[in-house]
Order: C-alpha cells, then sequence, then structure tokens
C-alpha cells in the first residue's frame, strides 16, 4: 500500500501520475507548501529535508521523487515502463533517470528558489543562470529525441518519460518553454493523451498546462 | 566489456572503484581534462554534456556516474551492492542513490564551478552557498548513519556507499569536511579498507585523501 503527501505540481507530480498511470491503490496526503506544512516536526520525522514528495510504502517512509518514480515501475514490470535489469534498453534507462534527477531537476530547483544558488542578494543572477542551464538540457534531450524518440527510450514509454514531462511542465511561464522545442512537445503530446493525465489534473485540481 | 572514460577523482572515481571492487574486467581511457579532451567532437558523440565520465558498455556509450553505479552493481548481483527490486532495502536503496545524485553532487558541482550558480561575476558567492548546502546535506547523512549505520544500508555496504565516499573526498579541502562528522568518518574508514581502495589509488595515480 502506498501514501503519497504531495502539493499540486510539485515533484510529487510525477509519482502521483505514475500511481494514477499503473492502477496502483494509494492514498494521498495535501500538503500546503504555503501554510509551511512540509516543514512541521511531524513532516520532517518522515522527510528530513523537508521537501515534497515522500512516499510511504507499506507504512515505511521514502524520499526522492526519482527514486519513487522507479519503484513504481519495478512494482508492476508488466506494464512496461521500466526495462528489467540485465535487458538491452536497461543502462539507458537508468542513465536519463539519473539525468533527469542530476542536470534537469537540480536546476529547476534554484529557478524556483534562486537563493539557494549564490544568495537572497544574487537571487535574479541565480535564477537567469539556472535557466540557461535548463535550456542547455532541453536542447540535448531535444537533440536525442529527434535521433532517437519519441520517448527517451525509443517507440514505448518509460518512467523517465513521466518525470521529464514533470520537468517540462515547469518551465510553463519562462519566455522560452520545453514546448518550443518540437521533439519536447511531440514528447508532452503522446504522454497527455494517456488517460491518467486527465486524472492526474483532476485529482490535483490543476489547469495551466493541461 | 566496459570502457570507462575518466579522469582522476573525478565523478568517474565510484564507478572505476565498482569496476575493480566487483572484479569487473574493463579498460580504462584518461582524459585530460586541462586539456580539454572532454570537449573533443569525438567525446562529445559519447557525451553529449561533455562530462567525466562515459562508460562504454559491449561498445554502447552511457552517461551519469550514478546510472553506471547501479548498473555495475546490477551486473554482479551476487556480491550484494544492490538488494534486489522487491526485495526489503530496494525502496531505500533508490533512495539514498537519487539523494546523492539530486542533492548532494549537484551542490558539488557548484562548489567547483561556482560560476554555473549565478555567473562568473558573483562565483564567490555561489560557493559559499553551494558549500553551505553541501553541508545540510551531509548533517542529514551523519544523523542517519549514527542511527541506522553504519553503512547507508545498517549494516552492509551497498553502490550509494561508493558514492557517498567519492562525494566526501571532494570536501577534503574545506574548512570543514566530511571527516569531520563522526559517522560520515566511520563510514569512510570501513569503504577505504577494502583493498579496492587501494588499487583505485594506485591505478589512477592518487595520493591526497588515502
Ligand atoms: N530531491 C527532492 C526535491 C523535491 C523538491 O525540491 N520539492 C519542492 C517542491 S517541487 C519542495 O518541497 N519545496 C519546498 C521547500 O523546499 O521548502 C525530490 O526529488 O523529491
Ligand atoms: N552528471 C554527470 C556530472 C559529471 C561531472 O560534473 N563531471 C565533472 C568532473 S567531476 C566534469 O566532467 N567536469 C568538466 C566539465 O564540466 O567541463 C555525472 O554524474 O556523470
Amino acid at each position: 500500500m502506498y501514501t503519497l503527501y504531495y502539493a499540486p505540481g510539485a515533484a510529487s507530480l510525477a509519482v502521483h501520475w505514475l500511481l494514477i498511470d499503473l492502477e496502483l491503490p494509494h492514498t494521498l496526503v495535501k500538503l500546503d507548501i504555503a501554510a509551511r506544512e512540509h516543514k512541521t516536526p511531524e513532516y520532517l520525522a518522515l522527510n528530513p529535508s523537508g521537501v515534497v514528495p515522500t512516499l510511504l510504502v507499506d507504512g515505511k517512509p521514502m524520499c526522492e521523487a526519482a527514486a519513487m518514480a522507479v519503484l513504481l515501475a519495478e512494482a508492476k514490470p508488466e506494464a512496461g515502463l521500466i526495462p528489467a535489469p540485465g535487458s538491452a534498453r536497461r543502462a539507458e534507462f537508468l542513465q536519463w533517470m539519473f539525468h533527469l534527477a542530476n542536470s534537469l531537476q537540480p536546476p529547476f530547483r534554484l529557478w524556483w528558489y534562486p537563493q539557494e544558488a549564490a544568495g537572497e542578494a544574487y537571487a535574479e543572477a541565480g535564477k537567469a543562470t539556472a535557466e540557461a542551464r535548463i535550456h542547455g538540457v532541453f536542447a540535448n534531450l531535444d537533440a536525442h529525441l529527434g535521433k532517437n524518440g519519441p520517448y527517451l527510450l525509443g517507440d514505448a514509454p518509460c518512467a523517465a518519460d513521466f518525470m521529464l514531462v514533470m520537468l517540462m511542465r515547469w518551465s510553463r511561464n519562462m519566455p522560452k518553454t520545453a514546448l518550443d522545442y518540437p521533439n519536447l512537445a511531440r514528447l508532452a503530446d503522446l504522454m497527455k493523451a494517456r488517460p491518467s493525465w486527465k486524472a492526474l489534473y483532476e485529482s490535483e485540481g490543476l489547469s495551466e498546462w493541461a
């Protein structure tokens, strides 16, 4: 059994989306970030970094959205969202999961929280630098998808595509967004056509970037 | 067969260390970062981000050090450096791998390349902020190891411990280093006692932080 601590549109989105897409039974606990519900002693006992999401797996807390995405895909291997260990596409799958977690999600974090780049005084410069780094990664991903897409692993989606579309969504208010890259836009169209996307939007009460 | 493109002490170190520790046959290609050998068209064709390491797996290039660490641990499950999918410690293993890749390696990257935080003009501020974030993560990890150690998963090492010790090593020239945290220091002692550590130092020609 899974319990997801989430906030609408946050890093929990890919995990929530996978829970729905994989039809895994789950309970949701909504956190109010503005009210700092993710910084209470109770929540910090589950998630020492005080960030969203946390996933309870049979009552045990787990952190890191990307780790949860892998765990959920593994829980239902027959859905085909993760290549099995030892299989041909395993290396590529791991590469994309860690690339998104290591090279794309961190500059997004700095774009949202630019004081974490070089302090409050230089937040504006931090935000601009983060945005430039994000576009560097988007450009490489778009080139990859152009040659090897439409999905990250080729002709079928994997858990990393759910992560990537979540991260693309975070660019929606930038002057240039992920959808300005043709192959990223094609990936978003394909992923948004999944019935689970609509269910996710309804559950989280989202409307932007539908 | 594995071929590792590495630079001494770089993000390739954990991968190289695991290749030795797991006794996986491999070939090494040393890159001279100062000579920008990681920015040649030939290397960029293997690793579009132009970073070290790259691992060739049966001739196919793979990026992201943490992804390589998982792949190698999976290649020799009998060594016990990765809990099997579905096993009790699987969620925790994935959590630590992604935590290191998402929350500790990125601020280290900014500490080494502080112009990537908020631009060249604010590099000093970027470096200071990165260092503070690194210590925030070290403190949480030290608390975890104090309660649940000596290794990240408890009484036996996993691939994430190799990653963590590599990242700890990168703090060696900070005013306060990873070894100033008692439980991190204990982990480093245990991991450095592996014969593979000495072999790694000899192979890469390292001496600092032996
Ligand atoms: N490494 C974490 C990062 C999650 C993260 O940065 N979450 C943001 C929301 S998208 C958050 O909790 N922000 C509130 C805060 O840090 O105070 C993960 O991937 O789960
Ligand atoms: N996400 C990459 C990052 C690797 C990385 O930052 N490598 C550094 C050396 S530790 C590098 O190649 N620096 C040279 C450069 O970026 O120009 C990975 O984990 O493999």
